[in-house]
């Protein structure tokens, strides 16, 4: 009985988080009362582990399915069971009656199987997700745009887990959507949380899209890259997949961080590669600044860096003092961090390297910081000041990002995903001047004028 | 010694809000201690009374001069004096060490003057402002420009008093600020209101400003103006002067309004007149729709527009309704209003007739509506629906609004009375979607729709 279980949930699991943006929608008409949970973990594969990580925190005890994750179609389903929680993803290649009959199945039989007191849950949803180190991205021969999207999603996995650890009230909403008709030019996966005790706001997403480059675009991309060579109509088939991220602490004195890496290819006609580059860097943006946390996170950077090139830091440093400024306020978005493009100057296999080695220098650059300010004494004064600068990084974010402005003017462009990096709250306050000595005045000081932290 | 009084105050305040922004800073070291107003109010200028207006609302008995008013160099002073209010403002051709003298001498007279009572003062400072219709703009033989910029000054003042009326307890603050080194830019006056009873920020522009155009900005406007001939270098001198508004109100009933009025110039090299155009319009906001609203607003507009040419509305108001759209959501701002650019196809005294009769029908417009909204109840969801509404206002203006970018990229521009039209609050919930039949969802359908409303 137990491997009928694991067969299904394996079979339904295995393809869904780690493949394509999935078709379809599926209504649970069935209600699951049970699921012997400690029974299946040996067999489940990672991305089930980590989808019954999130599906931990769900409520525990309801007696239905949860339609906030229910209704959000042709991605995964989160039951919640009485006294324990069913997880369920949809493969991309079946058809939909085919998914009702196989979740009808296994919904029989987890109505044969036995209840499991909450403290057995307990023990069993301990994640035993895999350690990156496990998945060994180099040695793979497959092209690199298919480790790269392997890659972001497992970093994508690892890091809302590690984020949901500091809060034990809030999950992520986790959203999977498709960029135009069915899916053709790709899609993402949003993970976002909203109103926590740690985040205000917090988006971790990826996304894998293609299609077709407009004349326009191409000839802006040729000024970077010399090999590109539209069709003849003008157009330029491309593929881009990449990971970004921004945290909105709800404590002041807990910095702001945004990351983004991605991977970008343009095709010939025929399908091979074309020109291709990397493209990333991370930034941190404090209201109040701890000068320990600015020289922990560029170090911690920097380490990442020098592994690979003892070049890089210095100038990705700089070109990430360069890019993050507000332009028409003179003024820097925060106190920098890397950030870099059109990274195509060496073998492939390297540059890949370096991408995963800072991606995965995240978690320690930001962790301690977060750990050790979010829970600091502020007032509503110092409240006040962190919604003037979250209003900066709007403006910045509108205004200023490349990024963001390629974004909103890509045709079925996800909005809602671009424009998760805008804080819950923003001010803006008439000509606002902070008091000469305050903290608030040396923290603009030093946004007029970058600094070397390391 | 009230002759005195009176000469000086009139050298004083006469050129300070109706001449070109001014220069120097002034530190107010003596403190005056009585203005025996009444005595003076027969002799002073409108803008003097206009200032008065101002002044009347400031906590009257602080001993000292108020610092927040004070700080704010160059533009005038304000002194809050036992028992009543004095108001100085400087001329423009001064040199600093003459002001200081005067102010010395200003107040060494009020200190030998009687004091009054507060109610001598409340009965002396019922503004004698002048109706708009005692100035025939038509008449005057001046260039149009002069012209407009008077009107629009003196529409400022009205505006903001009227405005005032609202709320007994807030002021606007009033700032005088120059583009370029010494004003050779030109300048403007930001009245702006922030975290009152009524408006959550209010702000109330006129800007005159004045220098060569870049010769891509040239190539963009030829488009439009065929007569454009920049200079051998590819500049292009011109002249603009225009009044811009946007009033945000506390309460999520009452809806925001933005106004803008502009006259534009190209010169040739001699001076002279090369091009020239106007543009402008209202529009209304509102988080929750009263229809009756939106109804009265046009209909204000509609005989303001009728007035000049049966065809305006019609043509304005579709103008309108294309130009506010937040493109990346396909949603309009609000209900629309009216909104054109490029007006030079007529008389220029006709035109700049129909921009008098636009601009002087915005207080009909809107103070009707906000007097029966600012004091209905609501409730918290309700302030938070007002508040997602907020962040698509930024996303506008930051995003879409071609007038913002154009003023955040004009070098030497003034940050804080452009990016015064932003709210001091809002909010990006992630995916938010209003529930099924709600007056939210309502608003939003109408969104993506515009309507005929007259």
């Amino acid at each position: 009985m137990h491997m009928a279980h694991n067969r299904t949930i394996r079979t339904l699991c295995m393809y869904g988080l780690i493949s394509n943006p999935l078709r379809g929608t599926i209504s649970l008409e069935a209600k699951p009362t049970y699921l012997n949970l400690h029974k299946l973990q040996p067999h489940i594969s990672p991305t089930c582990a980590t989808m019954f990580r999130f599906a931990r925190k769900i409520k525990v005890g309801a007696p239905s399915l949860t339609p906030s994750l229910t209704k959000k179609a042709g991605a995964f389903a989160f039951g919640a069971v009485t006294g324990t929680v069913l997880a369920v993803t949809f493969p991309l290649n079946v058809e939909k009656p085919k998914f009702t009959e196989d979740l009808t199945q296994l919904i029989r039989e987890f109505k044969a199987s036995q209840p499991i007191s909450n403290d057995a849950v307990k023990a069993a949803a301990v994640p035993q997700f895999p350690q990156l180190d496990e998945f060994d991205f180099g040695n793979d021969q497959r092209p690199i745009k298919l480790r790269m999207e392997d890659f972001i999603k497992k970093m994508q996995k690892e890091i809302v887990a590690e984020l949901e650890t500091l809060d034990d009230t809030s999950t992520f909403r986790v959203d999977e959507w498709q960029r135009g008709l069915n899916g053709e030019g790709g899609g993402g996966i949003s993970c976002v949380l909203q109103d926590g005790k740690v985040f205000e706001k917090a988006g971790v997403n990826i996304s894998i899209v293609h299609g077709l480059l407009p004349p326009m675009a191409v000839q802006k991309m040729k000024a970077d890259h010399k090999s590109i060579r539209p069709s003849n109509d003008g157009n330029l088939p491309f593929y881009a997949c990449g990971l970004s991220m921004v945290l909105h602490p709800v404590n002041p004195m807990a910095p702001t961080v945004h990351l983004n890496y991605r991977y970008f290819e343009t095709m010939n006609s025929d399908g091979t590669t074309q020109a291709w580059w990397f493209g990333g860097g991370s930034d941190l943006t404090p209201s109040y600044l701890f000068e320990e946390d600015a020289v922990h996170f560029h170090k911690t950077l920097k380490e990442a860096c020098d592994k690979h090139d003892k070049d890089y830091y210095r100038k990705f440093k700089k070109w990430c003092d360069e890019y993050f400024v507000i332009k028409h306020r003179q003024e820097a978005r925060g106190v920098g961090g890397i950030f870099f493009d059109d990274l195509e100057n060496k073998d492939p296999e390297e540059l890949f390297g370096f991408i995963r080695s800072s991606l995965r220098s995240f978690l320690p650059s930001y962790m301690p910081i977060i750990q050790r300010r979010k829970d600091l004494p502020y007032t509503p004064e110092e409240k006040q000041w962190q919604q003037l600068r979250r209003g900066r990084y709007v403006e910045f974010n509108l205004v200023n990002d490349r990024g963001t402005a390629f974004g909103l003017q890509t045709p079925s462009a996800r909005i809602e995903s671009i424009l998760m990096s805008l804080p819950l709250t923003a001010s803006w306050m008439y000509d606002h001047r902070p008091s000469e000595g305050s903290r608030e005045e040396r923290l603009l000081k030093i946004l007029k004028e970058p600094r070397e932290w390391v």
